[in-house]
């Protein structure tokens, strides 16, 4: 690793820390029943956070645009842009589950160099680099080497919404896999990148929910596109997202969303 | 407290952390996979875990019966019995995912007199005694004051059961809550009694999933009961349950599920 790489790599740890830090902060405090009357208790725990997301960037990475989910674009003329969502899975941080998460990418002209997927309440941190390597913890991770959806550990996020615009494609995915479970957000996928969880079927994602759990997945092995096999990029918006460990369950995922 | 129930509380405490340190060495471990050709690894960490707690409850409660999901049952006439649920949320163990849960219930004549849900990997202990309270780490919890369920957070657990089962139910489910949530095992339900999930709808119970979840609950301030309103026993098998903070929003989901 050269110099650049390093102060990126430490400075990645070290915005999922601040960001850690600052959701447990929230996390369960009964303050936040508060806000409601105006904005949900949510909306100030997002905004909390990503104010300090924003101050940490702006410290370490002054020449960087960011784009975070609630405090919008600054920059985004520039060479080099972070993409923040500072809770992902609102609804889980909402109802006391662990299970929510902290999502930046930095991206060079529209592509994730490195990405960033925290898990304030479990203690964990993946970060992924493009053409690189992934990591739990600092702990190198790969996906799995599983291949036939018939023995796959299979997750599929917002199965509800599936059920509702995708009726047929729901009822093909609750008969696949050999493991299944219905879950949310990114943290299915980061089960994929540590090899636990073998593919993930999404639907609905803002480019600030996929473009850091895509860095971190493809370092790790795996692959990550949209229902049609489409490269996700930072242009795109409320896309249906596949995460396969191998190119042969990515196959056989994409055959079953076609029929939609 | 008098000195029994002291005794009891403690080693309420203690069988969660055996089991939790036993829990925590199978949970991730690749050396799960070499047990696969005659028998699934998730069996082997069922069967681990359960051997130490069988070994603590028998050291600390020498006079109690014990019915274990895979050890089976010893002294079933005795006045006392433990019934044991060493891994609940096999699927979520074996795919990495913290969700899993240890869950103990102290029968004094068929009724679960406290009850135990142990994290092992999120660090939490919740024990619930009947008429007394229930305690999260041992700080007090208690169930939330939501009296509607248009405005509560709802968990459906088992929601691909309950769609090929109860097609009608499941429809009308995943159109009720303000904030709505898939998923399994013992932890939505301690989520009610932590007073931060108003509700749970679950699905295909055993006896060993929900008499501890049960006390803890109820101790909490909640109800559970099956899908027609009927109290849980150790008799029952396969049980579909309703799990809510308050009796108003209890009475609206029987009301759906009564239409399967």
């Amino acid at each position: 690793m050269n110099d650049a790489q390093d102060f990126e790599m430490k400075h990645a740890q070290g915005v999922a820390d601040i960001a850690a830090e600052a959701a447990r902060g929230y996390f369960r405090n009964p303050l936040q029943v508060e806000f409601k009357a105006d904005e949900s208790p949510v909306t100030q725990a997002d905004r909390g956070v990503e104010s300090k997301v924003r101050a940490y960037l702006g410290e370490h990475f002054p020449d960087d645009g960011i784009w975070g989910e609630e405090h919008g674009t600054e920059g985004d003329d520039r060479e080099w842009m972070w993409v923040v969502d500072p809770i992902d899975g609102t609804r889980s941080f909402l109802s006391g589950n662990p299970l929510f998460g902290f999502l930046a990418a930095r991206m060079h002209r529209g592509v994730p160099e490195i990405g960033v997927i925290g898990m304030p309440a479990l203690g964990e941190t993946l970060i992924g680099k493009r053409n690189g390597t992934a990591t739990l913890n600092g702990q190198k991770i790969q996906t799995s080497t599983q291949t036939s959806l018939d023995h796959a550990v299979l997750y599929i996020n917002e199965a509800d919404k599936i059920y509702q615009a995708h009726p047929k494609v729901f009822a093909k995915l609750v008969a696949s896999g050999q493991t299944r479970r219905f879950a949310y957000d990114c943290y299915p996928h980061a089960l994929v990148a540590m090899g636990h969880v073998d593919a993930v079927v999404d639907y609905d994602l803002q480019p600030y929910d996929y473009l850091a759990v895509l860095a971190v997945v493809e370092a790790a092995g795996g692959i990550m596109t949209d229902w049609k096999g489409r490269t996700l990029t930072d242009k795109s918006a409320c896309q249906p997202v596949i995460c396969a460990a191998t190119p042969e369950l990515h196959a056989q995922l994409l055959a079953i969303v076609s029929i939609s």
